[in-house]
């Protein structure tokens, strides 16, 4: 591990006072990141979220962070990799966050094209001896949070027998990864790589992934194969809480993605009778009961806190998945729920990093999505003239209705992502000299800077 | 004029080092505060001007400011103002900003419901002695510029002859302003309100409305009373770069609001064939031959600059209107013609201010649009998937195509605003102490402390 460089809030006071400080003010601690993602959380996420939870003049924890920048989203075409395209995914954010490089929508840590395999700031944190590990709301093999340990020309192709598949309802979305079969010399789906990890502690869901046989068995499953390689296997949230054994930790808290916290309607399209439209009902959002014992975001950052604190360093993702999910999907309410979430675990983020000035909490989203906050009814109070896409007015705990809007395409399936730049929020060492607009791979020159890994980047 | 606040940079450093600066760091210079305002800029207005003007790598002027916060969005329910309305427009924004109180849509500088009218930061200003100044692209009597130096219930008063009146296409959008006349003891309309200004220099659009006669008369013109009251009438962009006289400058280089710089194809409706959508043609933007002889903005702010530039310190209001109006009216290449005159404006601002340590330069909006970057096609490739609302493809300079989808309502006339939190860029002294979250009352706060004037403000 390499750690010459002064933290940038030091060389900042010292060029601001012209004096050095005394030695006792060099940090003696080992870097700490905590990266917190919330997948699709935009500007309008964080509003519609604000007015909700705490009222159109109350603020969120993160909107008492001391910096806040913005992202330019970075992807390119997968065949033409010159060209942007303006509109990214998860994976492709993520790469970017974790490479450094910009790629193609749906590659996971893998470059546009060529396919060459991009090592990510976590892996050579982990190379460096450093502790790491993830948190995430969605299953464990989903695009956001394997981007930072898993290699892999197409997102989908997160087990073995989906690793070559025509969709069903959507012919053209075909995947083939059978380049990156095993058997063919290639590291194995998205799951058996997260089996093979050295990591940690990684929680979240996808239980049913594991399920599947170990690629060429018909007996050993992946969840197999991760026991095999080291790791204790958490269920429930009592398992979670309760005492751990020494190493690595995999937590399977569901078969998917992890329950929304909270529910409520559908955004809907309007009806119309005689040309009139029929204004849906105001509703307010409520839990959503299949939450049950799910542990929260909170819950599983604090544990992953408590095992990854030591005295050479570590890198925590905690990604709040379903931002973005609950959005693809028309349901205000739980996009709300995971915004909640996301909060809490930036408390307890927050928290620790209270006792531990080398830690840098970052706070970010990949990509943009489909959510507008628009007026309740037409702003000019015509009453014909209704939304075009999918709608929903949310009564606030404060008396007020929200109106919003999905209106990306009219696809019975799906909800389109947006391309606009993304928060990113920041507090601990070196915030000060964070400029304030940010490409998306600077996520990771600024995770490793801190890290003390910049040097060992190939890319530079 | 009240001076007795060092300004927030020094205290900071103060804090910072633990020493008093010498006596000559003390700054002599009287403050002076430049408020830029992109209508409508909301973060997916930035993206896209970015990706077209610098390219998805590039950076705008207002990226490289030093600082970069979020403002939220006020304004409250005419009849029940404890009531949030969350998406605002430009009266309501640009009150808040003006006065530091929240208001309902369509107000100017009166408080919601009762019609009080709100001292503005601007007339505090002159009040207090010092030069002001406002330049838009919109008519001088729109409602962003009008909010800093008018009154009125409601934001098409903006002539006599349409202080009462139905209109003939909306029908539910009537206007009764008669309580205002000044017949009836009120101020009279905006226009009239603006020929009797106590200001040094109004630049922008709008002649229409100053050949209205004033209220009551047959033969004088409102443009008659301005000359009356001192103003010096500029009606071409050679008369604003000649020799001006003493006095007070009123110009007026449009009949209406001044033409956008930039033209393009609309966003339209998607159509359809046997249920396949026929995607639009990208085209690119050009250079809009109606702009011809048209002042920009930034040789409008230079001017200004000129003219406010003195020893008691300003205030100039710059506004860029048409990022906006292009964004209600389906024209993508308008709000980014607007975008270049915004940084441009910007960049002759900052110019200013780095010859003068005192000047405040901040850059915000007054409320979000509904444009939005979608996907050039659909997310899946799936081409019977088509965004709902009206869409653009748009060949960026770089080679890419932007998808940009307008879909907050289905009316002919008019899209709807959005209520997503608007950025704040700043430079300039006290930047270092501002918190990167506030409400939009703040702006008010910002300015009116920085010109010594927040200890005259009736609302603290």
């Amino acid at each position: 591990m390499t750690r010459q460089i002064l933290p940038f809030a030091l060389v900042a006071l010292l060029a601001a006072c012209g004096s050095p400080p005394a030695d006792d003010a060099v940090p003696t601690e080992a870097p700490r990141v905590i990266l917190i993602i919330g997948d699709g959380m935009d500007d309008q996420q964080i509003t519609i979220a604000r007015n909700y939870l705490v009222g159109n003049d109350g603020r969120l924890t993160m909107d008492g962070m001391p910096y806040r920048g913005m992202i330019q989203v970075q992807t390119v075409d997968d065949d033409n990799p010159s060209t942007p395209v303006y509109v990214g995914d998860s994976a492709s954010g993520a790469t970017a966050m974790a490479t450094g490089r910009v790629t193609a929508v749906g590659r996971i840590a893998t470059v546009a094209k060529t396919n060459e395999r991009l090592p990510t700031v976590m892996e050579m944190a982990r190379a460096a001896g450093m502790r790491t590990g993830i948190v995430a709301t969605s299953r464990v093999t989903d695009a956001t949070p394997s981007s930072f340990v898993a290699h892999m020309s197409n997102r989908y192709c997160e087990a073995p027998r989906g690793m070559v598949r025509e969709d069903p309802i959507i012919p053209q979305d075909s995947t083939d990864c059978s380049a990156e079969f095993i058997a063919n010399g290639g590291p194995g789906s998205i799951v058996e790589q997260i089996a093979n990890l050295d990591i940690d502690i990684y929680l979240g869901g996808g239980a049913g992934r594991f399920a599947d046989f170990v690629e060429g068995s018909d007996s050993v499953t992946i969840r197999d194969a991760a026991i095999n390689n080291g790791f204790q296997v958490l269920e429930s949230k009592a398992e979670l809480s309760g005492e751990l054994a020494p190493g690595k930790v995999l937590g399977l808290f569901a078969d998917g993605h992890l329950p929304e916290r909270m529910r409520g309607e559908l955004a809907e399209f309007i009806q119309r009778e005689d040309g009139v439209p029929i204004w849906p009902e105001a509703f307010s959002c409520e839990l959503n009961p299949d939450f049950g014992e799910t542990p929260t975001l909170a819950e599983m950052t604090r544990v992953a806190l408590d095992r990854l604190d030591n005295e050479a360093g570590f890198m925590l993702v905690v990604e709040s998945a379903s931002i973005d999910k609950a959005g693809h999907y028309w349901r205000p309410c739980g996009s709300i729920g995971e915004m909640q979430q996301l909060e809490e675990a930036l408390d307890v983020s927050l928290e620790y990093a209270a006792a531990h000035p080398q830690a840098l909490v970052l706070v970010t989203s990949d990509h943009g999505q489909s959510a507008q906050l628009i007026p309740r009814i037409s702003d000019l109070a015509v009453q014909n003239f209704a939304p075009t896409g999918r709608f929903a007015r949310l009564r606030t705990p404060e008396g007020g209705v929200m109106g919003i809007s999905y209106a990306t395409n009219d696809s019975p399936f799906w909800e389109d992502h947006s391309g606009v730049q993304v928060p990113l929020y920041a507090s601990g060492p070196g915030i000060d000299d964070l400029p304030q607009y940010l490409l998306q791979t600077d996520i990771f020159h600024i995770a490793a800077t801190h890290l003390g890994l910049s040097d060992t980047w190939p890319g530079q």
